[in-house]
C-alpha cells in the first residue's frame, strides 16, 4: 500500500492501482522495534511479531547449527521464546537492561521466574546492555556488552513492539501518546468513515478509565468484530479491556489482571496489596500459588491481581479478571462461592484466603506486605 | 451427646456429665443414606461420608484381599471412588438406579463420563437396583439386583447424605422442608441462641432465590466462620451459594455452577441454553472443552453452566461462577477480558464463544441444543 487519497476515497497500492473505499480500516498492526546496536541488522537476528518472523525463525533453526541463542529482552515474549529455543536444545541466554525480567509482576514472582529458567539451564542476565553485535569465530555472533562477550548463533530482539501508524498519520488521523491510533467505543478514528482495530491502536482501560496501548491478540480479534458490527450497519461498543494478561515458562503458568500499585495511585486510588501464598489442592504434596491483590482503600474495590505457581494460576487470574470486570469490592470475593473439589483447591481457595487476608491489613491500616514506592 | 436441656440452658453428655452453654451451635453435619437392602449391614459395605469411614476402607482394603468392588450410586462421590479403586487394581462397576450417572450434568457430557469410565475398565450400570447383598463363594458379596448377579470384595453405598439433625429436631428447631435445620443469613435457627453450620442445615441459593439443602464441603468452612463471627460479637451475613461444584474423574474436569433449564422453569425464569465445543489451547491437537451455558430469555441473566474436559474446566466454570455471583448479563460475558495465552485458549475463550452462540440463539428465537421439558 503507498498512500491513501482522501478526497477520492481511493487507496493507492504499490503495484500502481488504486482500490476505491466508502469505508476505510487500519488493521495495520504494531513493527518489532530492534534497538539501534551496531550490527544488528545481519540475518540471523530475528524479532518475533508476524507469522512470519515465526516461520523464518524456524527455517534457520532447522538450516542452520545453532548451539547457542541470546535473546535481547525479558518480556513475555523472551520468556516464551527462551522455553522454545531450549526444548530445542540450544543454550539459551535472556538479557536484559533492568534488573528483572517481565516488570509487570511482584519481584517475588520474578525471583521464581528467573529460578524456573536457572533450572532449565537459561541463564537471566539483568542489567546487561548490548553495545554490538559483532562477527564470532566459532559462533556466527560475539555480542559485545557491559557485562562482556556473549557467543551466539541465533539472537532474538524482543524489547518492545511499535504501533504501525505511518499511513493513518499521513491522512491526518489522530494518535495518542504512544502513539497509537485514537479510537472511540466503536473502533472509529478521529476521521468518521476511517477505522482503526487491533495493535495499530489505543484500547480503553475500565480501571484505569483512561486509554491505553495494550497490542495483544485477543483483544485485536474483539476491535476486528466490534469494528465489523457497527461497519455491517449494526450497533455495538467496545467494553475495553482491565489489563488480563498471561504466559508459560516452562512448569510455570504466570498471569496478571487490572493495575499494580504503582498506576493504581497514578489512576487516583490509594491502593493497599498483599501477597498470599497458598496450596493448588487440598492435597499434603499440593503446589504452591502465590496470589497478588490490589484493592482500593477507600472503596474496598478489587483494582488488580497477579499469580505465579505451577497449576490453575489462569483460572484463579480469570476469576479475578470477572471480578474487576463486574466491579467487584473484596468483601464480595472473600466468600465467593466457587466449584471445590480437593484435586483443585483447598476448601478455602487461595482466592479467598488471600480476599480475606487484604481485608484485614486493610481494617488495621497497616501498609502490608506490598509497600507502593 | 444424649439431650439437651432447653430451659437449664444444659447438652447432656453420653457419659451422665452436662456441659452448661449459653450459645449452643449445631454442626452435626449429615449421615450417609444406606438403601434399605437386605444383607447390606455387613462388614465389607461402606459409605463414605465420615474420615473414619475413609480410614475403614483403606484398612479393608489393605487387609482383605479385594478383586472386585461395586459402587452403588453414580453420584460425584460415586465417581471420585470408582478411580480410588480402579487405581488400586480393583476391577469395579457402578450401578444405578437411574439412565446416567452425575444427572446435574447434560447428556452429552454424561456420555463423556461414562466413556472415561469405560476406558479405565470401569462399567457403569444404568437401571440398576439392588435386590439383596449375599454372601458370595469366590468373592465376598453376591449382589442380587434387576439386572443379573454380581460379585463384589467389597461395597460402596454412595447414594446421598441425609441432615443429621435429630437433637435440633428434639429441642423443636424448625426444619426445612428437605429436613436441615432452617437458619437465617447470621446462621441462628429459630432460636436465637442457637446457631447451625455444615451439612446439617440449609443454605441460600442466590440464583433461584431460595433456601435449598447443599451439603458441600467448602459451604461448610464458610458457614462456620460466619457462625463464629456472629457469636464472637461482630457481624456478618453469609452471603449464600450459585452452585458451584467440581469432581475428577481419571483425565476429566467436571464442574458446574448456577442452575440448570429446569430448576430455571421452577424458580420463574424463561431459560435458554446452548451448548459449545471449544478449544482448550491455540494449538492444532488443542483437546476439546465442552460448555453448557443456561441463561434467562427475558433478562439475559447467565443463569448457569456446565463444562467437561481435560484441562482448564474448573478455571472456566469459576469464572462463570464469578459471572453469576456479580449478577452478570450475557452480554458482559461474550467480550470480557480474559488473560488469553495460547497455550490456555484461543483468542477467543471458549467461554466468548458460548456467551455469543447463547445470545445469538436467543435474538433468533430458536430453542437450540437443549430443549426445556
Amino acid at each position: 500500500m503507498e498512500d491513501i487519497q482522501q478526497g477520492k476515497g481511493l487507496v493507492g497500492l504499490s503495484d500502481g492501482r488504486s482500490l476505491p473505499y466508502d469505508i476505510l480500516v487500519f488493521a495495520t498492526g504494531a513493527s518489532a522495534f530492534i534497538p539501534p546496536i551496531p550490527g544488528i541488522d545481519q540475518t540471523g537476528v530475528f524479532s518475533v511479531k508476524h507469522l512470519s518472523d515465526g516461520l523464518a525463525i524456524k527455517n534457520f533453526l532447522e538450516k542452520e547449527k545453532c548451539r547457542k541463542a541470546v535473546i535481547i529482552g525479558g518480556g513475555f515474549i523472551g520468556m516464551e521464546m527462551c522455553e522454545v529455543l531450549h526444548n530445542r536444545g540450544i543454550d539459551t541466554r535472556v538479557i536484559d537492561l533492568t534488573d528483572r525480567p517481565v516488570m509487570r509482576w511482584e519481584p517475588e514472582f520474578t525471583d521464581l521466574i528467573v529460578d524456573e529458567m536457572a533450572r532449565h539451564d537459561v541463564q537471566f542476565m539483568p542489567g546487561t546492555k548490548t553495545q554490538a553485535v559483532e562477527k564470532g569465530k566459532e559462533h556466527r555472533f560475539r555480542l559485545i556488552t557491559n557485562e562482556g562477550e556473549l557467543d551466539a548463533d541465533i539472537i532474538i530482539a524482543a524489547v518492545g513492539i511499535r504501533p504501525a501508524t505511518d499511513l493513518a498519520k499521513a491522512m491526518g488521523i489522530e494518535t495518542g501518546r504512544n502513539g497509537a491510533i485514537q479510537v472511540n467505543f466503536s473502533q472509529q478514528t478521529s476521521k468518521e468513515n476511517v477505522y482503526a482495530v487491533g495493535d495499530c491502536c489505543e484500547v480503553y482501560h475500565r480501571i484505569m478509565k483512561k486509554w491505553v496501548y495494550q497490542p495483544l491478540g485477543d483483544i485485536s480479534n474483539k476491535q476486528g468484530r466490534v469494528a465489523g458490527i457497527n461497519i455491517g450497519g449494526a450497533s455495538m461498543l467496545f467494553p475495553g479491556v482491565i489489563g488480563a494478561q498471561s504466559f508459560k515458562l516452562f512448569d510455570l503458568e504466570v498471569a496478571a489482571t487490572g493495575i499494580d500499585t504503582q498506576e493504581a495511585v497514578a489512576a487516583g486510588f490509594k491502593p493497599a496489596c498483599t501477597i498470599h501464598w497458598g496450596k493448588a489442592s487440598a492435597f499434603p504434596d499440593a503446589p504452591r500459588i502465590g496470589l497478588k491483590l490490589v484493592a482500593d482503600r477507600s472503596s474496598g474495590l478489587l483494582l488488580g491481581a497477579q499469580g505465579i505457581g505451577t497449576s490453575g494460576v489462569v483460572g484463579r487470574i480469570n476469576v479475578l479478571s470477572t471480578a474487576l470486570w463486574a466491579g467487584m469490592h473484596l468483601q464480595d470475593i472473600a466468600y465467593m462461592d466457587l466449584a471445590y473439589s480437593p484435586y483443585y483447591s483447598p476448601p478455602w481457595d487461595p482466592i479467598h484466603f488471600a480476599a480475606q487476608q487484604l481485608m484485614r491489613q486493610m481494617q488495621s491500616s497497616a501498609v502490608g506486605a506490598c509497600s507502593i514506592n
